[in-house]
């Protein structure tokens, strides 16, 4: 499968891009080679395709859904009796519905943490995107709970074969508050030896915090670094409660973070990400939206704004988070940490690509494409989108679309009325 | 000129809306009068327009000019250098862009201050919305340069005659820290005395609050007050280093304010809007974008999430501006603050009016618009716009758009190169 993209303006200069299962091979003025698909660019700004670090997918169906209310009262009267009432097919409409939002917007590969995690990989496989993709691991400190969930992580770890053409399959470990000792342990060892990524909660609220040092007497990262669960393969969300030692051993781990400036303003979580702690040890990290019921859209342009500018007012620098950085953040540090190679666009890479159309008013007179991005856009300059080497959005037209609407509706009314 | 709206959504009903020179005179299931022009809403959402209660449209020219440098740096040497290049037709075109972004994002009120007032007033009749213009008025201390500012402002107080089905003249009084006493005291008079709005900015960086009480000894409110300014005509912009003895005397002399919660954070002021202080007087204020070297669009949705969600982050308190306040703040408490009357959309009213499209991942699956247009949409959602009893946009189309695009690119370009 091999795709010709004619006539998009690439770091200010018209080219032709042709890719070839799904990897760059030509960038020229004018590719002169075959293929099955060609599409035409009309001038429209090639860009690689942004990276959601952290989200809850199917949690669309919730978006809207009783949020003015206190947090304890919101989750235990509204979020959880819905969730306890979720089915497969639920996950499967609402898992749909936040690929459409997400291709709309120019996001082609998202950081999932979900319950029934086969149906959220029929959603990414039917889409055409990537997702990396873990089921909820919840034990509330019960052995026998546990037990179950190491099972069913073993289950689901296997038949991810069948869907690693566009899924990969991760530990979803909730938090150190949600999840004993032993199980991660076990996650430690099998995240070990099959070489799987750990997406964990981390540091989100200063609760969180005081649980961790009543009962492990240290702070999470303290307690996870204790159990030798930290290393590359880890993926810590959220981060704001961390201080200058929790930086300091995540960077000596080589752990990743996810910053998720939206989720953290609407839920009040007290403190901000630490934007010059993990700067100056340049610990790696990327931009998160959380699932729709603390955001409520997902849409990464929108979030690399709340960053950069949450950066800037935390620190008291202007300067923080210039624009080239924070869409550098979203797109290839996010690339790095998701082991998905140099995102950029250059011969021999294989970054997803979006197309941004600039005639709009908020892309006019278009000074700088990154700024432009960055403060003034939202998804919706996003024109076509394709995801290794396919076209999964064309001139904003999404196959399926209306169906998912309908469909993503249906389920969440007779979810509530259920 | 009459106006029949079929089959929009309002409140959860479909019904029809019949509008006579800018006056709702009929809402029912199916209106029968004869009108001028029939638009048919295919059951879209009707929902009040949105007021930008603080902006300096122009300045869409300098969108994502020079943005990532410390803010001493970037005025003195990017933004300052071009203000003075400036001429009436650069400021018609980017005043026109601005116009074009808000219609756009379903903005039809806005409240301006920048140089060349008369090309601002053409762009906001020729676009056919409502503005409220001042001409910004800065005499640096000197008596001479602010007798010339009276002047000025007497002759376009004049002229505005002219724009009055479109435009109302307002002062601008830069600031405490670049307008004197003397100039202060003559626009306080002819305020009182031909009953003009007064938009300032106040209490924006903790510098203004410091040189205020260097220079008089009190806060910027203080000295305002001492001068008798303060009156339920005056608009202060910004107000996030005002205490709680400034806030009782706002409260005391009727003043209303503007929250820009982008631009603060972007400019990284230090503080936030006071929002508990503001809420416990009941200070009424409404929601601005400021311009666009600042945030850098004109998306009232948008702020409308910063704003809802900085007040929870601010006062830890999930609860704080839910959704349908924010609304009301964008729409009904502006309208108050611009004496617009009653904003909602009931018989006998006058507001502007949006067409919201719901066929939107992003409003699926639709439990509470409010939510969704605050939490989750972005101006992209508005499909089309109707500014007193007039179609400004329908179906996404704005009559002129592709010249507005280009003039306002040249005008820009030309500006840096000249």
């Amino acid at each position: 499968m091999n795709l010709l993209i004619k006539n998009v303006v690439l770091d200010g200069q018209t080219k032709d891009i042709f890719i070839e299962d799904g990897t760059i091979r030509e960038i020229a003025d004018n590719c002169s080679q075959r293929a099955d698909k060609t599409i035409y660019g009309n001038n429209k700004i090639a860009l690689p395709s942004l990276i959601n670090g952290h989200t809850h997918a199917a949690m669309t169906l919730f978006r809207g859904y009783g949020d003015n209310l206190p947090l304890k009262t919101w989750l235990e009267e509204k979020i959880w009796p819905l969730e306890a009432k979720l089915t497969e097919e639920d996950v499967y409409w609402g898992a749909k519905l936040a690929c459409l939002e997400m291709i709309r917007n120019g996001v082609t590969v998202f950081n999932d943490m979900y319950w029934f995690w086969e149906a959220t990989a029929r959603a990414v496989c039917d889409m055409g995107i990537r997702g990396f993709i873990s089921a909820v691991f919840i034990d509330m400190f019960d052995l026998k709970k546990g037990g179950e969930e190491i099972e069913n992580n073993i289950r689901l770890f296997e038949i991810s074969e069948k869907y690693k053409s566009h899924v990969t399959f991760t530990f979803g470990p909730h938090s150190v508050y949600t999840v004993c000792k032993e199980s991660l342990e076990w996650i430690r060892n099998f995240s070990e030896k099959n070489d799987i990524l750990i997406h964990m909660h981390l540091s989100e609220t200063g609760e969180e915090d005081t649980l961790s040092r009543n009962k492990y007497g240290v702070s999470p990262v303290g307690f996870l670094d204790s159990i030798g669960i930290l290393s590359p393969r880890f993926i810590g969300c959220h981060g704001c409660w961390l201080d200058e030692k929790d930086c300091d051993i995540l960077k000596a781990r080589g752990v990743s973070l996810v910053n998720n400036p939206v989720s953290n303003l609407k839920l009040a979580v007290g403190r901000f990400f630490p934007y010059l702690l993990v700067q100056e040890r340049d610990i790696p990290f990327c931009f998160g939206t959380d699932g729709c019921a603390s955001n409520n859209n997902l849409d990464i342009m929108e979030t690399m704004k709340f960053a950069s500018l949450l950066a800037k007012y935390s620190t008291g620098d202007t300067t923080m988070l210039g624009a080239k950085d924070t869409f550098a953040i979203a797109t290839k540090s996010a690339a790095e940490i998701f082991r998905l190679g140099d995102w950029e666009i250059k011969t021999g890479n294989s970054p997803d690509i979006m197309l941004v159309d600039p005639q709009r008013p908020e892309l006019t007179p278009g000074f700088d494409i990154y700024s432009d991005i960055v403060y003034s856009a939202n998804g919706y300059v996003v024109d076509t989108v394709i995801c290794m080497g396919r076209v999964v959005m064309e001139n904003r037209h999404i196959p399926g679309e209306e169906e998912i609407l309908v469909n993503a509706k249906r389920v969440a009314k007779t979810l509530v009325e259920r």
